[in-house]
């Protein structure tokens, strides 16, 4: 299972591809982060974060998308920001059939690092143990969508036993 | 100068365009509400958005795009998804090289009522003056986006006169 996790931002917009299924090692695919700039108009700005990921999912070719749900308990400009951007990530990978889920920060945290309240550094950790990787990666957006596509290899997995258990337990029942 | 103005949701989007300059009598274009529901995955959401918004460039090729600038004042769940349905009409504006601009909402019930802080039933009342309709557009996201729209065609006008007389006043300082 491969999955494309987003950090989604206007100035930083993480991205990161995970294979890996439940039980067995995971590995990194790919990371990176695309910035734009705060002097460039809305507009542009997210077409170029459109672009990145028509891209990302070329070359990818992801099974699912998991983009961090947004909250609007931090500051009003970059939340907004942070929203678009994960419309424009959604919207994207909608346009091309491919299931969109979305993970809330503490869920993430929790997955990757058994607490939900884990600071930016513990996930930075986890997340380099977890993929193997000789240095963490950086800056903490690329980090953070690794994080995100941890949590839905493990998640996701979960989910699909308990969808698969649940109907397993109505055809026994009729 | 014809404005569509968008008064950006994900469960009623207005769209509204007008034709008109500064000292000239208003005209309706069209006026209408993208519905989508909430039952629906958000992805499937934000691409019927950004088909209607452009079937409605398609249609009635506007010069300028007026989007409602978002706070965070509101319902979170609800800002979420109106600064995610703003961030496509913005997106799909841009692709097409068309100037998007922003209004609060404040400086649109000030363009058409002379006060910032009318209710929706100044507005609409207002709206239905200036473009000399029989009804009122309803429901208020259809009126408010007719507004957006009428407050550009005004203060785009003044803004574009401001920027000739200060590029005039430069000149002359040379």
């Amino acid at each position: 299972m491969r999955v494309l996790g987003v950090d989604p931002g206007l100035t930083r917009c993480g991205l990161g591809v995970v294979d890996g299924m439940p039980g067995r090692p995971l590995s990194l695919v790919a990371v990176d982060v695309v910035r734009t700039s705060a002097q460039d108009e809305l507009g542009g700005r997210l077409l170029a974060i459109e672009a990145a990921i028509e891209q990302w999912l070329d070359r990818f070719a992801p099974d699912t998308v998991a983009v961090e749900r947004v909250f609007s308990q931090h500051n009003v400009r970059t939340v907004m920001g942070t929203a678009q951007a994960s419309g424009v990530a959604t919207l994207v990978a909608a346009r091309r059939g491919i299931p969109v889920v979305t993970h809330t920060p503490s869920e993430v945290k929790a997955a990757v690092s058994g607490s939900g309240r884990a600071d930016k550094a513990q996930v930075a950790a986890m997340v380099t143990r977890l993929l193997r990787l000789d240095v963490r990666p950086s800056p903490a957006d690329a980090s953070d969508a690794l994080a995100l596509a941890i949590c839905q290899v493990w998640r996701g997995s979960a989910q699909r036993r308990l969808q698969a258990a649940a109907a397993a337990a109505g055809r026994e029942r009729r």
